[in-house]
């Protein structure tokens, strides 16, 4: 890791750009660089040396496999997530400035080395750097080619809020012919029954209040996208239809659009095989809220504690076990409007724009800048695989890509 | 337990009855006796000669302690349930015989030999043996001194219905991120919610149709054993309640009269410390009706399937595991009669009549026999215990009671 982290110093440097470690007392360093442009505006790029974990809890991480270069494609752990990403966005800058000889517009790189999935690293670097990680806008790491090779970027994220929900009405189970003792997996159930109806509808009082309300062209950037939803997804999980039958846009703009709640596990009393006459003691759900954005954690958090102790569940205690805020940036703004102009030049086509992703993201940490994710890999990169890969042609594109970015940003 | 099924036939017979064994080939012998008497009514005794198991999981069974007679007190496993109360109706039988010449009633004995709580035996030799089974009453065993040493009888018993639902969403659980996909936990939720709401009321479509409605004189009874309801159970549960927060004879009386729901467990994705982003792909909960007199577990279970798809859960799986019928003698009955004036003259004192027992029981099995639970044993015997007892006071005042109650009965 510090050996990657002092590489790409030296990289940096002999692009021509101003470069240094930002260290980190409690982990690995961030790799710092920047320079100035013509306008005094300036974007920041958002990557990391780090690796992450594979994702398939069978395959066992072992020595760095070495890099295959095969069939117009880079096989290396690491390649597309990030990589790729990250040495595309060094090459861009490196070709303007000897094109060119300047920068169209600022540039900074922040390069994050995370030990974990949760590092408190960008969280320090932004508190102790307010200076070097100023920006007017951010382009986030990755932003693949969809299944029908068309280029993306990623305006924002999803947040949530995932909470343990405890109650005990005994001190011990006892056995179920004591029928007038309070019952702790009735209590849950009841509880969990007041927080979203089976019209999927949240009922925690202002649950939806912060909501962002999608454009037309929010709606209409999902509704593309939302064709595709469907038949793939229900046969790979087996699921019967999506929550309300909803199909399709429908069931896009829900998923994109709509905070959610999700039970992800309950424990109560008897869970063995046949019967056992007994009322449990305590029961206990996890419950992740996921929110969109404008909602705020801990403002959800308080509604949802509000909600309870107003319904008769003050007795049950209530646990946030972990919190991450949602984040988008608006079609409208300039960084996303520069995206799409380059995106015209470099692909010859329209950038496929996804409002948010599904997933969390520390975006928000970078709030209220607009952020763009770009990226160099394609459907199937197989990130978190022993066979992640990119293909060659696309880093050249991407790598294009972030050199319009800059000029159309300018303008 | 063959030999105490030879020793029971013999002593029967030296008591002056026709005794013999009801062969049992999947098991132990009933011992079965009888004797006409100068009416042409029948009681029939019901008892046991098999020894529960210990109750306490802590106790290994061993083997059988020798008796200990002291301090008035003969203990000995199995001599409260049901040694004691078994021989005081030998003895009683005996005595009447001996001092009278005749017997006021005809009595008969079935003296089972269960080899497990649910063995097949009463069934089977009430199928095959309907002659030798006939009879106007049972008198039931045990019937224990109250805690101010009253005695008392037992009229009923409950019954139950123990299902297991099962819902399945997906085929494997996925990432919550998939917030569109069908979550089984809140499939689960909506489901029990559907059955109970939190004023105890079964929400299920007839399932008080058939509850028998309480008269004064059971009202009076319970409220009676009510005013005890209370503290000593909260204390020792740790609830902070009886549900609904009722207290004494209302709470005494839901307990008796009221049929309930209970879950007893529920089983639904992750259960482990710490958080897990995950929708489960099925959830399945162990629910528990306990049914009062008149109720029948076949159309109970019956009506919660048809509830169930009525609710839209149609889906959602139900096996039943396991039912009791329950049943009560009505209070008016002439055996319950018989009973209250025979504790005048043998205890001095009103008979305490438990309308019915919160357990379950096989009286239903005799029904619609009156069926009436008299027995030899006190409040501190220790039923299922190592240091299980009985004092010999109340043994011998247990047999009077019997020979008493022949005599009411025929009157």
């Amino acid at each position: 890791m510090h050996a990657a982290a002092d590489w790409l110093v030296a990289r940096l440097a002999a692009a021509g750009l101003r470069a240094r470690l930002l260290p980190n007392p409690a982990g690995f360093p961030t790799v710092f660089a920047e320079q100035a442009g013509r306008s005094p505006q300036t974007l920041l790029f958002f990557n990391h040396y780090d690796i992450a974990a594979y994702t398939n809890p069978l395959v066992v991480d072992g020595p760095t496999l070495p890099v295959a270069i095969r069939d117009g494609r880079i096989y290396n752990r690491g390649v597309a997530d990030d990589k790729g990403c990250c040495f595309s966005r060094i090459a861009a800058v490196e070709a303007v400035l000897r094109s060119r000889g300047e920068l169209p517009v600022g540039v900074k790189f922040l390069i994050f080395g995370k030990r974990k999935p949760n590092d408190s690293v960008i969280d320090d670097v932004l508190a102790q750097y307010p200076q070097e990680t100023a920006s007017d806008g951010v382009l986030w790491e990755t932003g693949a080619k969809d299944d029908r090779d068309r280029p993306t970027a990623s305006l924002g994220a999803k947040g949530y809020v995932y909470v343990e929900l405890r109650t005990r009405a005994l001190r011990t189970p006892q056995p179920s012919r004591f029928t007038i003792l309070p019952n702790a997996a009735w209590d849950l159930v009841w509880a969990l029954g007041a927080l979203k109806n089976d019209k999927e509808r949240v009922l925690v009082e202002g649950f939806y209040d912060d909501v962002m309300v999608p454009t037309a062209e929010d709606l209409e950037a999902v509704d593309e996208f939302g064709t595709s939803v469907g038949t793939e997804m229900l046969a790979r999980t087996g699921a019967r239809a999506f929550v309300l039958g909803e199909t399709g846009p429908q069931a896009a703009r829900r998923w994109l659009f709509e905070p959610s709640c999700a039970i992800c596990g309950i424990t109560a009393g008897y869970s063995g095989t046949g019967e056992r006459l007994v009322i449990p003691a305590e029961a206990s759900a996890k419950v992740e809220f996921r929110l969109v954005a404008r909602q705020d954690p801990d403002d959800i958090a308080r509604k949802v504690r509000a909600h309870l102790d107003r319904h008769g569940f003050a007795h049950v205690e209530m646990e946030v076990l972990s919190h991450t805020a949602p984040y988008r940036t608006l079609m409208a703004d300039p960084l996303v409007q520069a995206a799409k102009r380059a995106a015209r030049r470099v692909y010859g086509q329209d950038l496929v724009i996804r409002p948010t992703s599904i997933g969390m993201s520390p975006k928000y940490k970078f709030a209220p800048r607009p952020t763009v994710g770009l990226g160099v890999e394609y459907a199937g990169a197989q990130l978190e695989e022993p066979d992640e890969h990119i293909r060659i042609a696309d880093w050249l594109e991407g790598t294009k890509m972030i050199a319009a970015v800059l000029e159309e940003y300018a303008r």
